[in-house]
Order: C-alpha cells, then structure tokens, then sequence
C-alpha cells in the first residue's frame, strides 16, 4: 500500500496548479516541490487515514498541504541558514535572489492553506486551529535553533524542545491530520499526534547520530559536517556537558579553531564523543522517543493488520541509514 | 460610528495575544502593529459589516486578521525594498535583522490565518477561499513591482493591474469581508469587492499624485521621494509615453543622472510633468476609479442612511492630503 500511496502523492504532486503570472513567483514553487524528496509526511498522513478507511485517495490534497507547507519552510530556512544546496540542487535564494525566495515562501503557505480547504468543510475549524498551531511552533523552533547559534551551549532540556518544535510537530500533525480527515474519535486522533511527535523526535537524534557516526557511502551528505560547523547537535551538547579535564581542553580547542583540516577535525571531534560514550547516550534518548511511538501507536485502538502499512513505514524511519 | 469602530479596532488590537516566546519572534509582531497606522482595511471591514447589522462589533477579531495580513506584507515588503524606515520608526530587519523580519512575518501571516477562524465557521470555506485568492494576488503584485524595477516603462494597463494586485484587491476583500460576516447576499458582497478595488486603485493613484504635487506640510513624506527614486509610478510612466524632443531628452537625462541635486531633479521632472499635463490626466483616471468605486456604493441594495458612514469614510479617503 505504501508504494501506491506514495505513487499518488508523486502523480498529485506533479500535477499541482500553482499559478502562472509572474513567473519569479511560481516557478520556484515548481522548482523545490520537483527537487523530490521522500514525501515523507504526506505519506504519514495517508498512511494514518488508511488505518480507518480504504478511502484514503481521497484526501491526497490535503495530504500534500503538509509536503507544501514543509517545502515552503525549507525555502525559508535556506535563505535564513544561507545554505547553497538543497537535495544537492541550488536553493532558490541562489538560483533566484533572496526577494524572490521570500515571496515564493509567502505564496506556498497560502498554497498549503488552499490544499487544506480540499478537507470536508465541517472539518476545517479543527484541522485549521491544529494546522495554526503547528506551523507557528515550526517558526518557533526555527527560531530558538537561530539562538542557540549564538549560545556557547544549551541544556539538553531546550534542544530536545526545539527540536521538537522544529521538527517533530509537524511530523505529529501530518498523522494527526490523516486520522481527522478519516474520521477517527478525538482519543485516537490525539495517540497518533503523540506518535508523530515521539518518531520525530527520534528521527532528528538519528540525524544528529548519523551525521557523526553514518556510512559515507549510505549518508549521502558529508560525514562530520554538523562537527565542522560546530552545529548545536544533541552529541555535542551532551559532550559540552560531559567534557571534563583534557577532553573538554581538546574539545573546546577544536570549537574555536578558526584555521583547521577539516578532517583532522571531525576526526578529533569524534574521537572526545568515543571517549564520552556519546553515541551510546545518544542512541538511548533516540531509542526512548522511537519506543514512545511504537507504544502510542500499539495503544490504537485499530486491528493490528491494519497498523501493519505505517507501522511498517515508521520502522523504515528507524532504521534509515541516510 | 466610525470612531466607535475604530476605537474597537485598536482596542482589540492592543490586546491581541501572539505568543511569547522566543521573544524575537513575537516582539516585531507586537512592534509593527503598535506603529499604528490608520487602520483603514479592518475599519473598511466593520463598516461594511454595519451596512446590514447594527452588532459589527462581534466582528472585530476577522476584522483585524486583514490588518495583521496587511503588517506582514509590510514586514516582508520592507526587506524585499530594503527600506529603512516605516511610519518614522525603523523597520523590523532594521531593528532586529531581516532573518527575524522573515520569520516573525511568516508567523504573522499564520496569525492572520488563525483570526479568520473567528468567523462562524459555516462561513470559512467562502471566506478563506477569497482571503486565499486576495494573499496570492497580493504577492503577485509585489513581485510585479519588482519586475518594474528593472524595466525601462511598462505600458499604462500593466501600471493598473500592478497596482490592483499590490494594493487594491485588499482593500475589496476587506469590504467583501464586512459583507460575507454580517450575512449579506452574494450580490451585495460582489458589489463590496467591485467598491474597494475600485477605491484602492484610485487610493494609489492618489498616492501617486500626492508624492509630486502633495502639500509638504501636509504630506508627511518628503514629496518628491518617487522622482529621486526613479519610481515607476503613473505619472512617470505617462511622461514616458507622451514625452517627445526636448522633453523626451530631458527625461530621460534625469532619469539616467547619478550625481544630481535632489531639489534640482525633483523641480525638473515636475516640470516635464507640467509640460505634458501628467497631473490632469492622473487625476482623471483616478476620478475614473474613485467615481467607479463611488457607483457601486450606489448600486449596493441598503438604505441610504444605512450607507452614510462608509461612504463619509470612503469620500475622507478620496479627499485626503496626506
């Protein structure tokens, strides 16, 4: 079911009507939505409505208001990270200009909103307050992760809580909103936001995990970029913490280094993570919140063959490698 | 009434709830809404409500969802043209910096959003459709005046269709708004639509005017501000078209001058306007739009009374100086 769900999605995707005039405007829009990706939180969302119908088909468009919304947030952070690739493609603010970045960002949030007014209309008070609520907790997170460039650290308390701003809720709502959209009592709808939001959790820890500790060949990205740039991750929060005697001297050498080999660097870095065990404690907060989603998602009150698509796909999540 | 109504407006303003934190994200939203400003979209709102109700007041958090709409796309508007100040003050990317004026305005457009829920909900589709719409055109004339920017002229009907993307079709939805919320017949409502892009279009015409032949004293700017800028308003775009021999030449050599005596070119381009009579014929195509706009009042099916205090704030607005 997953391949034909993402099958729609792909095909709904491709055939988006944006508007035309002027260009500068849409094209962009066209640009990033077409640069892929796994389509993940759509994909959730149909997935969850397929817990309680057959007719998940139906909600496709609103489905993709989350991938619109998400992409209009990565056309946003770009320009805010001033980052010049994304998925390997140059960002919008580079291929275009900052201005037009900006304003195509504005049009695909009202374009994620459209998508959501394709729910039942008895829905939209609902699924809109849930929808406000989340994309002003993205902006939030994004926020905080803006300040804690600026911090010498941050207890992990606060990272774990951006992150899940940042990014967990918006997972959280993608399955939420796929159970709302089917029909599913208020009870159950609440355990699948609470699913989200624990997987979500868990998925950026494995980001962070994988930045450090992933296969090059699997990765896709480089291998030690979050070290290189001294990137607030949860592995050197914990060792900021940790770091005691010659380690937290190795360690703070290398966050000051100006002039460096890079990887002599990452090398370095993950060298005081081995001595401080940091992946271990890593891998255990990221276990904690991966099994916190599978127990919110075995406490649905749903046949367990009908779990078996997402539960199949959020296992998949877990045990990526890139 | 219309002190009343905007006595409520700012009232409910000064006490809308946007978040706390982080503050960075939330101050600007307080700040560029605190500058004031004459509150005119959400006062269009309510006074068009008050056409058909005498219990306009229960309208006033919709209401404000166009004034927080506007305020985002000053924020953002102010970044994309680098300005530095707005009403007096300096402008939010000023202030702060513009990765904070481009994620506090994504929030504020969220914000907009989630005062729109206010409306009965049987209402949202109609009106989140139309609010849809309106926020697209809106960024479809930003983009447009942007485009402009890097054009020697654009031809007259580009000129308007900007400017009722950029500016007008705002001021018509929020007149629709009043409508759709006090329950008024479709046709009453189209007829709002027709009212306020009609004025709106004129309103910037206005402004057009206003910055060359505008009383010093009581404009506020500084007048002239468009001739030093080169912007492509109706006026200039008009001398381009009628300009021919010596004033064509003289034109055109201040419009390419780098090094000039602002007094000196703003003397010099309203000359070339006097010669060609740009004041007259902006006059009468903004008369055109202001009298359009002034019919569809007419044609609209409410007791006359009932229309004294929108039309009185719509002829204050037609007759302003500043």
């Amino acid at each position: 079911m997953t391949s034909t769900i993402l099958e729609t999605l792909n095909r709904e995707i491709a055939g988006l009507a944006y508007g035309q005039h002027p260009p500068e405007l849409y094209e962009p829009i066209r640009y990033i939505m077409s640069l892929g990706g796994k389509r993940l939180r759509p994909a959730l969302t149909l997935l969850s409505s397929a817990l309680f119908t057959d007719q998940w088909a139906q909600f496709a468009k609103p489905a993709i208001a989350v991938e619109v919304f998400h992409n209009f947030t990565l056309m946003h952070d770009d320009i805010m990270d001033a980052a010049p690739l994304r998925r390997g493609q140059p960002t919008v603010h580079q291929k275009w200009n900052p201005n037009v970045a900006i304003l195509s960002g504005d049009v695909m949030l009202v374009c994620a909103y459209e998508l959501l007014l394709e729910a039942e209309h008895r829905k939209l008070p609902t699924i809109l307050k849930k929808f406000n609520r989340c994309a002003a907790e993205v902006c939030e997170g994004q926020q905080l992760d803006m300040n804690f460039e600026r911090l010498p650290t941050v207890p992990e308390a606060d990272y774990l809580n951006m992150i899940r701003l940042k990014t967990a809720v918006l997972l959280g709502f993608s399955l939420e909103l796929g159970g709302i959209l089917a029909d599913a009592p208020t009870a159950q709808t609440d355990l699948l936001y609470e699913t989200g939001v624990a997987i979500g959790t868990g998925f950026q820890l494995k980001d962070d995990l994988l930045d450090v500790f992933g296969e090059q060949a699997k990765f896709g990205k480089q291998v030690g970029g979050d070290i290189i740039a001294n990137k607030k991750t949860f592995l050197l929060i914990k060792a900021l913490e940790l770091a005691q005697g010659d380690t937290a001297t190795t360690l703070n050498r290398w966050l000051q280094a100006v002039d460096f080999d890079a990887t002599e660097k990452v090398r370095a870095v993950t060298d005081v993570y081995n001595r401080l065990n940091i992946k271990a404690l890593a891998e255990n907060k990221m276990n904690e919140h991966f099994a916190y989603g599978l127990r919110c998602l075995d406490a649905l009150d749903v046949p367990e063959t009908r779990k078996q698509p997402l539960r199949d796909f959020i296992e998949q999540l877990i045990h990526r490698e890139s």
